[in-house]
């Protein structure tokens, strides 16, 4: 179902990272579910969590341990979200990072646990601590794509992301996976993306990289409007490129915030070209704003409308349903008689009305093609936004009707 | 697919109130879709609106009308409904208006307009004024029940309310009908409801009455999310019964306001039980808020999680869905640790977490109901609230795919 997603692109190496992934029978059999990332000594690494309250235990501990010391491994299981599952859960995830921590000789805050998959149901702990020697020994700077698939849950193709640039005459690589697939509105990051570089920052650099970077990518992503319980997005720095960066305010710290930004943001389209049932990838930009914060309110709140979504489904330039998402969004001011709508590059309302060269053939035009872009001039101000979604299929339905069974 | 729904009740006379229905062929042939309501002479109407910015025509109209003067006649059409279609929608709805007045010798102000349907169509104006006689010639006491199917849209059944109660020693009816089934978030009323009572109230209580009702019936049902352009709720008190009701603060005050709201619940809920491929009827409760606004928005964002509503029509008791959704609610204090959620009267998680008697088989029996009460016990305050809403099925996304087709 992916939209205009085939396979991975080709993943580099990042030099100081060593991925492991193996089958460990979490939730279902034969699949590839446990993935052990390691991290050389010397590294930075950050990352940005869901603001969902009733956020899993592997997140209260990856946030907890991050900001106690540098980590020397990522843990990361699907099948199993380990959310909703109160203390036993905390145990649970600790166990298993203390198991990690013992074969890899480090402390247990070392190791940051990251689940995905069912919640409410307990980690099969002992089926992960079981899975740990087939990563450590599948442990490799080639692992990227066994690790793509390794964190997959409805997603149906893996998804991954990379870059190579020059900054200060080193080269730099850009690698990053993510999954993502349903429950996806982040509202700090996604559903897991691991993203790593070889560059060398300080911690303050590579934390203030990765939640810019987030910002503009997985904050920019929605399929339901759920947000998750245990999204987590986590930025690695090596050093090992040679390129030190001191800030992100120069000429090279821009480069390697641009180059970051861009792996999450293709790892954020692909989360969304994959987006349960999706058939179309929709790009919603707002201008004209007041503020960021009204053209996002605009932009969200055509995304999240089914009505919206299901006549894109329909590939039927059912435009009312737009106007009538812009006309309901909680945003402090709007001029109905100033907006303008856009479905590429056809023009279907302006001043609020419909547009006098619009027609039902070319709005069919544009809502045959598989990547849409919905436009909207609020007529207001200089402020803009964009966020990406998909549209609302039987398949979503179908899906979520049947996901634990 | 209607939910516990058959056909209507029996819809009581409300003296001083006649209805017509027609079919004008506005969209489809062979089926009711123009109704004249007309209004006796004394009598005091009002009306709440949808706050949609962009909203239709009719509405703009109707809402400058009352202001004006009391009304003479409702004139309601289904298959189209007159939004976004600017300053010529606007003529035509007036055109619409002027027709009616002209036949029954009034001023045009005097007849409120009210329109459902597609969204940016412009409204067939001759055909509904060449409907007009037919409508006028079946204009009887006894018409709600044509009426109520004159309204429908996607509606499957016909939706009415009517009681019978004494007030200040005489028999006061209140009668109403809607229609609703998609785009249903009201913000201030529903998609057309038209409520008649025969007490004799005046023009600011009738407009406190339906204010009130409006906000603990309409206010507080969901299908999508999606407030519709055209939502408007109208009661017309004929004062035809002799009871004279001075203020809604009295004992008669209240059971007129009592008996109002239980037909605005009683309508509201039966566009719940007939939303848009509904196969579940839900009532989600909060209770244990530091306000009634935060028990609101928890009870809302459940209520619209589309991840809730399919694992509600699979009969799948994912609770992790609920706790997830009330974890990402924009309120201002959440203590997740004193959360407990209940699917009717199993308790699923106690202390935020998994209830210790808790077991997949009582979820899934509770679940396998077609009405169910989720309650949320937030632990924090004496606020509560209370929505309705439905699950999302295969065909809420084919009948909108297919809407237009």
């Amino acid at each position: 179902m992916a939209v205009g997603l085939s396979g991975l692109p080709t993943l580099y190496p990042v030099s100081g990272v060593r991925l492991g992934t193996t089958q460990a029978a979490i939730r279902k059999k034969d699949r590839r579910d446990l993935v052990v990332v390691e991290i050389a000594p010397g590294a930075t690494t950050a990352g940005v969590f869901t603001r969902n309250r009733f956020c899993a235990a592997p997140v209260l501990i990856a946030r907890e341990s991050l900001a106690e010391m540098p980590p020397r491994a990522l843990l990361i299981n699907t099948g199993c979200a380990n959310a909703g599952t109160g203390a036993p859960g905390l145990a649970d995830a600790r166990a298993c990072c203390a198991a990690l921590a013992e074969r890899i000789g480090g402390a247990p805050a070392e190791i940051l646990p990251f689940s995905t998959g069912v919640i409410g149901e307990r980690l099969p702990v002992e089926r992960v601590i079981a899975g740990l020697p087939a990563c450590l020994e599948a442990l490799s700077e080639e692992g990227w794509s066994e690790a793509a698939h390794g964190i997959m849950t409805t997603d149906t193709v893996p998804k991954g992301a990379s870059r190579r640039v020059t900054i200060a005459g080193r080269t730099v690589t850009v690698t990053g996976i993510a999954k993502g697939a349903g429950m996806i509105r982040p509202d700090m990051a996604t559903m897991l993306a691991f993203v790593a570089t070889d560059a060398e920052v300080s911690p303050t650099v590579v934390k203030a990289c990765i939640a810019a970077a987030a910002d503009q990518s997985f904050n920019r992503i929605t399929i339901d409007g759920d947000t998750s319980t245990n999204d987590a997005c986590v930025l690695i720095a090596t050093g090992r490129s040679g390129a030190r960066i001191h800030d992100l305010g120069g000429e090279e710290g821009r480069l390697l915030l641009q180059t970051v930004t861009e792996v999450c943001i293709e790892l954020a389209q692909k989360i969304i070209r994959d987006g349960e049932g999706a058939t179309k990838f929709m790009t919603i930009e707002v201008m004209g704003g007041a503020t960021d914060a009204d053209c996002l309110e605009v932009a969200y709140t055509i995304g999240h409308s089914p009505l919206v979504k299901t006549a894109f489904f329909a590939s039927d330039p059912n435009w009312g349903r737009i106007l009538a998402a812009v006309g309901r969004a909680s945003i402090t001011r709007l001029d109905v008689a100033k907006i303008a709508i856009w479905l590429n590059d056809v023009c279907v309302v302006r001043n609020g009305g419909l547009a006098a060269d619009y027609t039902e053939a070319r709005g069919a035009a544009a809502m045959r093609a598989e990547e849409i872009t919905i436009r909207v001039e609020l007529g207001l101000g200089q402020e803009s936004a964009r966020i990406w979604t998909c549209d609302f299929s039987h398949d979503y339905v179908r899906i979520n009707a049947e996901y634990r069974t």
